[in-house]
């Protein structure tokens, strides 16, 4: 395997990185995901200068995570990551997350280029071809079809959130895990108490800056003796634009 | 020297800890900061059993941050912290901050006990005289006089931040790091795009919870040619109480 094309980090569950169960959060987990992807990005040196130098970027689109467990505050989880497969409009990155030698989750990422002159998504270039690990295969086979809308979002209220400072990243937008913490912020709290939300698949449809506010709608769309499926829309308030669209499954306890 | 009365942890510089500069935030260099304080304190087992018998906690009361340089996204800051001395009723934690070998900042707290049976602070006991280093002396000699509050604090219109859910700490509680956080989120833009917060005192004076709001107050108190000094309050809304005092410091740019 073209070891240029796997990577592999380590991340030390800190104190302020976990939940009150000890454990590290759902959102930490999608830190450590956006981080190791943006390290290996970064490490695949001709590949990001190639692209930069046609002033396209990745944008992430998709990104579903399926946890079995969460690592313990201490704890240290290996991530390892790999450009998957390739298509004419998005390229696909895969995850495998370890606590030593046990599997304790899978993720895939579904991401588009983006021309930051043109203000748009472009196709992804030719030359990406050769930046695919196809031997590494594939954690979690999603298709990435459209996540459904909230039916008779209507008759919701929405949770408002006003974007802090310290929601920014490093390019002045909001760091796309404070998304789905708003979005699982809108959940009641007696689901929190009793049950965890395991599963996340999420689709950033636009972003959001500094002064603006957004409304995060939940609804539960599925519910048995052992699980509960939550569909989740995050709106911009100014304009009504659909920023983030979620479905979570969550696993009673 | 008793090694069991010194610790040190690397941290890596993750993105979603950086601000727009790719430098670590201060309110990440706090995360840092409580993180290895917690560790230590845990490392220190003797202690930490007895005094959990005895059912008592350590609770910060002041946290003194001086930095001369922030670390960049990836780059490795090193922790040094130790037990520097011990009153009747609170106890000094200092810290060292490293970038390999070049000193990037000193910090320096202090700790009161905390009967979690009785909800009360009651004196430190005796048998934590032996936890102490004075052997590392301390980094920021800070007496820990009273900060200042905000003058005509009713001309000021409060910022106001609810408690979300991913505010919590594994104790329930909203970790202290945010209150920084809300505190600096209500210094004006131009300040931000201008000037870097470079030391914060902070004294943390009572806690908060989910459902809770505060209301974050600040006033430039100071400004010359290079700095600005920035007095900061956070209080809560329900009842007025006082959450938390802050005065940082501002290099200009």
């Amino acid at each position: 395997m073209d070891r240029e094309l796997f990577w592999k980090e380590t991340f030390k569950v800190r104190a302020y990185e976990a939940g009150p169960d000890q454990r590290a959060t759902i959102h930490s987990i999608c830190n450590y995901l956006q981080e190791s992807a943006a390290n290996h990005a970064v490490a695949m040196k001709v590949a990001m200068d190639t692209l930069l130098k046609a002033n396209m970027t990745w944008v992430l689109s998709r990104l579903h995570i399926r946890m079995e467990k969460f690592p313990y505050w201490n704890q240290v989880m290996t991530i390892e990551t790999w450009p998957a497969t390739k298509e004419a409009h998005h390229a696909v990155r895969d995850f495998r997350l370890m606590v030593g030698d046990e599997l304790v989750g899978v993720a895939t990422s579904s991401w588009m280029m983006f021309d930051f002159v043109k203000r748009r998504p472009v196709p992804i270039p030719d030359f990406m071809d050769r930046y695919q690990n196809r031997e590494a295969g594939r954690t979690l086979h999603d298709p990435f079809d459209p996540l459904p809308e909230i039916p008779d979002r209507d008759g919701l209220k929405g949770l408002r959130f006003r974007v802090r400072m310290s929601d920014l990243d490093m390019n002045q937008h909001v760091n796309a895990v404070h998304y789905l913490a708003w979005a699982l912020e809108s959940v009641p709290a007696d689901i929190w108490k009793s049950a965890v939300a395991h599963e996340v698949e999420i689709n950033y449809r636009s972003e959001c800056h500094y002064g603006d506010a957004v409304l995060s709608y939940s609804r539960v769309h599925e519910e048995s003796a052992d699980r509960l499926v939550i569909l989740h829309q995050l709106i911009r308030e100014k304009d009504g634009r659909e920023v983030t669209r979620i479905r979570s499954t969550w696993r009673k306890k």
